[in-house]
């Protein structure tokens, strides 16, 4: 719990830079090499690697070196945990929600008379 | 595109720490006084109000004043952001993946033999 805990940290704090974020919209349309990476963002390498490194630490990235070439690719697993905790909240939330309007549409209706207006 | 991008920043910060998870995970289940949401945490009450600003700046929670109570509720449009984000960057990868997979499966499969087995 603890451990699910400190990777939620580590992941949305991952996806709170747009810097990153592009980096992930990039990686989840295949995978890509560190320069590839780099090339269409307005950052020095040292920082896409900068911000590689905190994407690999949250999971979200995984990257393997064959020879010279460092190939990075999106791991989905951690993109449905850091989705499914938000939708489970966002789910109670509305549920409670729709038993409000329940409660609110079993009242008397004031207006029902503007309804039958010409 | 921009604003967007900072709200989205200021989203998965405020998601990025356990303590204002909780706040949240107590506030899907309804509105809470600031000290109702405080009373189950090991904090001071002067994290809680830190932590609840960051929340708010965020907009996934809204607070209203009444007399001397301040009320908290979770504003679900802004765990809908959060959620629509991640959850289009992963369709798009396990789309990548089935489509892979589509190939894989048209390769002529070596395997076959070891279903034959008794």
């Amino acid at each position: 719990m603890l451990h699910q805990s400190s990777q939620l940290d580590r992941l949305y704090h991952a996806l709170a830079d747009s810097g990153r974020r592009a980096m992930l919209d990039r990686l989840s349309r295949g995978p890509a090499s560190v320069s590839e990476l780099a090339a269409p963002l307005e950052m020095t390498l040292s920082a896409v690697v900068q911000h590689l490194k905190v994407l690999e630490e949250s999971g979200l990235v995984r990257t393997e070196k064959v020879g010279r070439v460092r190939t990075c690719r999106v791991d989905s697993k951690a993109l449905s945990l850091a989705e499914r905790w938000i939708n489970q909240r966002r789910k109670l939330w509305e549920r409670r929600l729709d038993r409000l309007g329940d409660v609110l549409a079993a009242l008397p209706d004031e207006d029902q008379a503007k309804d039958s207006k010409p």
